[in-house]
């Protein structure tokens, strides 16, 4: 008897954050949840990371209300979220108390797998919600980061899994954001967590496809022992999103491995996404193919792209090779944080404030933050000299505990703050909706009444995409490539006369 | 020590011929010549295939003049080509001679690496060729075509590959031109041919990437023991096109395998392709993610847009899926050849056929000679019904020896209608080009002297491409999608006064 292969569907959440901006709209992921409850699935991971900032801030749509409508689509599923630990589903630290209450009420609302990470694997900020996980009576996925430095070590990434595991987490992930694993280190992470946690201690892989080689690390991963990987269905996978689940399954074919997923469920969502991709063409990432050299910078293509914007506006965007020398550099000075958001976005910005006005001549508030342990504790040492910098600069002492403990409870004012909204229904819901982004949730909660936005254009009247980008890398052309909008001269016949017309915009 | 493993690139042919139909121009080819010579490739696939007929018919390029260009860019590589067997790069059964020619004129200009292959696995085409390639003293592989069938057996391709030795093969090439290699079968048929022919023959694996497992088949295939595999550089790979070889490099790190590449080498080529890229965006391949439909269907992604493009040229788009579910049919009648040209082809329109006007009706010249055995052998036995259709309709009768020996001597003849014609530089090379495409040839011989054809446009210049297609099989919009280039009548009021306006480009 094959071995059987478990599967959480990306796409109701993670698909379309990497591909689309994580701008899909609810009403163009309902018609397909019917064949996705059947498929087959593991779990549907379908709320939680850019998810719930996107619902408030671009689509009009009530976050907790989405997931309720999933709970109900999806009732023979196990629903997934990606949390933040400590920051939850926002870009700060929360103290504890507002931690229980967000895992409680997505707990209730129907989440079922609650998958929590931190951005510097400091497991001192996944700990209370994974507690709060387990007392709702939910299953809590450790996770750890995965990345490569010379202090990242397949010894210190079983250490973290032990210590998850010794928290009570059902199951471990091994979570690769910017496509960094390859095949051999998939197999021996994966075996080496099973051989110090215990076969029975679930491990599922979570990859993306950047770099083109994450498919190959699933199958080692799964040869080693992996019970559970991430794909998305093919339609909307690839490029700086995730392995396609078809591919996945045809795969192991003959391997005495299989899954349990039908085929021609995973056909007809195929179908259904293929359709509706066209309609966010305006939010599509431009790359469509591999992009290898994520291996060498270690820095992920999302990263990249920011860091030119910055640089552009500024007037600089002949700085980029010097800004991405500059990056290892400082995440070195930074203790070797993995590069995911936030680090990433902290790490980045500093490498172009080093390049545009010198080495540390200005630090970033987050960055000093980080240098002094406002987010927590990374492996390596930090730069002694750039954390009496951090401090001097921000009139910060730094600290070693952890973070959310220089919190005082704050729930209760968030709450009386929350009701004082215009909009705001009084419920635990809309406060943590306050809590995670306030100055959107303001105005999302006036806005609601209108219900939800559906950002996606009707393929045929929207601007074509630009040119076959690039498979490497390409950026959009800025120029319009649609409909021509400078001046143009037609022959013109009136009444059978003609005339040279020139047509330009009004 | 890691076990080295060779690769051969395909970006100057297959990787064009799969991703954009073959037209791109010498010119923009040669500035990455130094690198790709210098990157340690094991062979340099440049010529063949597609290439001679699209040289002379669409680029105005002597396809020999192009040989010998390469031949002086890549002084240290071996270059490698695709010859149809019997076939050699034409689509008719060729006399012995002008086989003989052919391979020693190739030869003389600089062919290194002959892969012959013949569409039906029938080893009686291929047998000249190869005699041919070993007098002139170069490097003869024999090849397996894969396909999938009740009757294709691991031990049917080992014997097949058996026999390819006896012949003098100098190595195997496992080919999947439609990318339904999956891992297990790559691992277990490459093993099987080592163990039979012995581990010192050499097998090299050619798989195409539309169903995005052959990476993860391609790593099965290495350890197995595979010697040498075929990969494109990324920026004209994936999609019916072939893996990406920075992706293979870096998959194998710490594997116990690994590549002689060079990275700078490889980033440089993959630069100079990602600009070159956008210029043909014309010809690009609709289909940038994953098909795994094929693996159901087993019909590859180009021949299914062949039969919608025939159906809807007869006004029946609406059969699509009634043809699709009538190739099984026709290609089980004919004794399950493997899809692939020209197979394919006449398996595909045959199919059409039956449909439109009823199962077998009428039968096409190339499918009554198939069923009656003027293209060689299949593995499984023909339908004696069709047979004797064929025979009666072609009033040909079945043969059962190898086709070639039906023909007489035929290169004096094809030498003096080639130097009859006008622009005919009377060289044997100017002689098999006629032999190859006569009617395409009298055209070029006559243009020659104009030069190459650059088809490339510049992205700026060009017209926009369809807004983005979905990723699974998605087919370019019939309509164009640019400004509207035909009359359009409007009624236009000026100053209240009512005129019919007709507006066309000036």
């Amino acid at each position: 008897m094959p071995k059987l292969i478990d599967v959480t569907e990306l796409i109701l959440r993670d698909a379309h954050q990497s591909l689309m901006a994580t701008r899909m709209a609810m009403e163009d992921m309902v018609p397909a949840c019917e064949d996705i409850d059947k498929a087959g699935y593991w779990s549907v991971e379908c709320w939680g990371g850019a998810t719930f900032d996107s619902c408030i801030r671009f689509l009009n749509e009530d976050p907790w209300e989405r997931l309720r409508t999933f709970r109900k689509l999806l009732p023979n599923s196990r629903l997934q979220m990606l949390l933040r630990g400590q920051n939850l589903l926002g870009y700060r630290h929360y103290e504890d108390g507002v931690v229980d209450r967000f895992v409680e009420n997505a707990a209730e609302n129907g989440m079922d797998v609650f998958r929590v990470f931190d951005a510097l694997n400091d497991v001192r900020n996944v700990r209370r919600s994974i507690k709060a996980v387990k007392r709702a009576g939910k299953h809590a996925q450790g996770t750890i980061c995965y990345t490569v430095s010379p202090l990242h070590t397949i010894t210190g990434y079983v250490e973290l899994a032990e210590q998850l595991v010794e928290l009570g987490c059902q199951s471990i992930c091994l979570k690769d954001m910017a496509a960094l694993l390859k095949p051999q280190p998939a197999y021996d992470i994966v075996k080496a967590i099973k051989q110090a946690c215990g076969e029975e201690t679930r491990v599922h892989v979570h990859v993306h496809s950047t770099t083109g080689v994450t498919l190959v690390s699933l199958m080692k991963a799964i040869e080693a022992g992996a019970d559970c990987v991430d794909t998305a269905i093919s339609s909307l996978s690839l490029g700086p999103g995730h392995n396609p689940t078809e591919s996945l399954v045809e795969m192991l074919e003959g391997t005495g491995y299989e899954t349990k997923l039908d085929k021609a469920c995973l056909n007809r969502i195929k179908l259904h996404f293929a359709k509706i991709r066209p309609r966010y063409a305006q939010f599509l990432s431009n790359i469509t193919g591999v992009e290898t050299d994520i291996f060498d910078s270690q820095i992920p293509g999302g990263m990249i792209s920011n860091m030119e914007s910055q640089l552009k506006q500024q007037g600089a965007g002949d700085k980029l090779t010097e800004v991405l020398l500059e990056v290892p550099r400082v995440r070195k000075d930074a203790g070797y944080p993995p590069l995911v958001t936030p680090s990433s976005q902290i790490v980045g910005t500093q490498a172009v404030f080093n390049v545009m006005m010198g080495r540390y001549k200005v630090l970033t508030g987050e960055f000093a933050d980080l240098m002094l342990g406002y987010y927590g504790t990374c492996l390596g040492t930090r730069n002694q000299q750039i954390v009496d910098l951090a401090a001097k600069q921000s009139k910060k002492d730094p600290i070693n505990g952890r973070p959310a403990d220089l919190l005082k409870p704050e729930w209760e004012e968030l709450r009386s703050q929350a009701l004082a909204l215009k909009g705001c229904d009084g419920s635990d819901e809309d406060v943590l909706t306050y809590a995670m982004f306030p100055q959107v949730a303001e105005k999302f909660f006036v806005a609601r009444h209108e219900g939800p936005k559906n950002l996606g254009k009707d393929p045929a009247k929207a601007a074509p995409a630009p040119a076959a980008a690039p498979a490497n890398g390409g950026k959009k052309p800025d120029s319009n490539s649609g409909p021509v909008l400078v001046p143009i001269t037609y022959e013109v016949k009136v009444d059978g006369k003609a005339h040279k017309v020139t047509v330009a915009p009004a």
